[in-house]
């Protein structure tokens, strides 16, 4: 295991593109042991240390939002984000009511005998529950103690895994086209719990879960979640200042937000006389942000 | 399960920002069946159709490169890529041993009874069976004929993986800085198969896999990739049309590659006199290319 100081060696090519720059005085961070053992039965039991933030919308402050989440310390711990898709709200639906309803009976099934601890299953039988008219974008994970951590995603909701500094994992968002994500839906169009992305990630103590909605993601760099996570020891104070600083960016109409990177990728352009002007697409997207900042514990 | 035309409801916030995007006018894709039933027993068997695909660095030609790659059709099917860290020409060794000798024995090991199908059981088998002096990066994935691919990763080596024309998965390279990479070697100071990333995901008929050294995921991007999947039916194609697109890119001083935006991220600059006269920092990265297409079958 690798304890001592790493001299790795760099590639040639690097050397030949940036020469100025001096790879060869940069101080490499000690690589400290892993919990990692052969198998998983001689690992130290895990569970999460869960801080959580929710910022509404500025125009729906007052409802609270259309976001939902819930956690649970069940098992190694469960955390789940709901983000009820807005568009409803033209058909004089409140969208905020499926995805709390979703988030209510995904809290009460979580230990349920048929869900057996599978987030996809968890998925299934709260949706089948559901009775408001809506649709939400859902992520469920959960921890098995072994470090094993089961994640199934329908839509553009997402997990980032930071170990020692590093991103290690990131879902992906699933989306119909831009900014129209797969939905669970309470009609028949929607997606189901058979569409979504089911992945598993071995988790060591003090590894780091960001779940968020795409308010979160849309708005902040997955290097600027690195930075604050580093900068704050507390998982609800780390909660806090990234949903604070996604907030910011999601007003600032000069900011070059990972949403309006992403809208340019797409081919979505600014009106042809803002163009002409010089003009590019930029700003963050107001939305609802929802974060959990989960810590792994060993017990 | 959504097998009629969906429509499902936006964001109003997309129509805010851009007016003159008519999304009530773009079709929908069918979301189609996916073959995921409600527990593994009730799939098919699945297995891997593979293609295979590397382009040397233009100066190592000659040798046939640095990188070093296996495919195996054992279970639902393995593949692998080592890529020998090239730093270690300065100390005349060859960085082609280690990555080539590394996979010589994963494939050896790979239906060992002690591997037992984990993929950084494998790593550790064939790390320790090396003899040569050197270091690489090495990913490996596994396919069990339920669908599950494991997957176990140590360095920038990477798996992106298609499904119906978008992307669900990506892994996160590991690095100690800019363009020095977590690697295997043969020297005390480097990672082990403890340092290895290990994810799964649950993977479905016609899924496609794309497996390849950095000299691949430098040099071209995600969207890149989701099309050149869509314009090559065949998987030996698909691996050629990816590596020569990319072989391209690594030449093209002018191109924007994910290699160049990473470096700028990463306050990489310019000398000082170009950045005066305005340039930036772009060009693809010369490299090793190596490429695995490998799409999900249904037995």
């Amino acid at each position: 295991m690798a304890t001592t100081i790493l001299r790795p060696y760099m590639s040639s090519y690097s050397k030949q593109l940036f020469p100025e720059t001096p790879f060869n005085k940069r101080i490499v961070v000690t690589c400290a042991a892993l919990d990692f053992s052969d198998t998983i039965s001689k690992r130290p039991e895990l569970s999460l240390s869960v801080g959580t933030h929710l910022i509404p919308h500025p125009n729906k402050v007052e409802k609270g939002g259309e976001d939902a989440f819930f956690v649970s310390n069940y098992k190694g711990g469960v955390i789940a984000v709901a983000d009820g898709v807005s568009g409803w709200a033209e058909k004089d639906v409140d969208p905020a009511r499926f995805s709390r309803q979703f988030i209510t009976y995904a809290s009460t099934f979580v230990e349920d005998e048929e869900v057996n601890y599978d987030p996809r299953r968890l998925i299934k039988k709260a949706h089948a529950a559901t009775s408001c008219i809506g649709s939400a974008t859902v992520i469920v994970a959960m921890l098995e103690t072994t470090g094993i951590l089961k994640i199934a995603n329908v839509g553009d909701c997402g997990v980032r895994i930071i170990r020692k500094g590093q991103l290690i994992f990131s879902t992906c968002p699933q989306e119909h086209y831009f900014d129209c994500p797969y939905q669970l839906s309470s009609e028949d169009v929607g997606q189901t719990y058979l569409d979504a992305t089911v992945t598993t990630v071995e988790l060591v103590n003090d590894d780091t879960i960001i779940m968020g909605s795409d308010g979160l993601f849309d708005n902040i760099f997955d290097s600027e979640i690195v930075s604050i996570l580093a900068a704050h020891l507390s998982v609800s104070d780390a909660a806090k200042a990234l949903a604070d600083l996604a907030h910011n960016h999601s007003k600032d109409l000069g900011f070059d937000s990972p949403h309006a990177r992403e809208a340019r990728t797409k081919g979505i352009e600014l009106p042809s006389w803002k163009r002409f002007l010089g003009m590019k697409l930029t700003g963050g997207k107001l939305d609802d942000i929802t974060v959990i900042v989960a810590q792994v514990k060993a017990l």
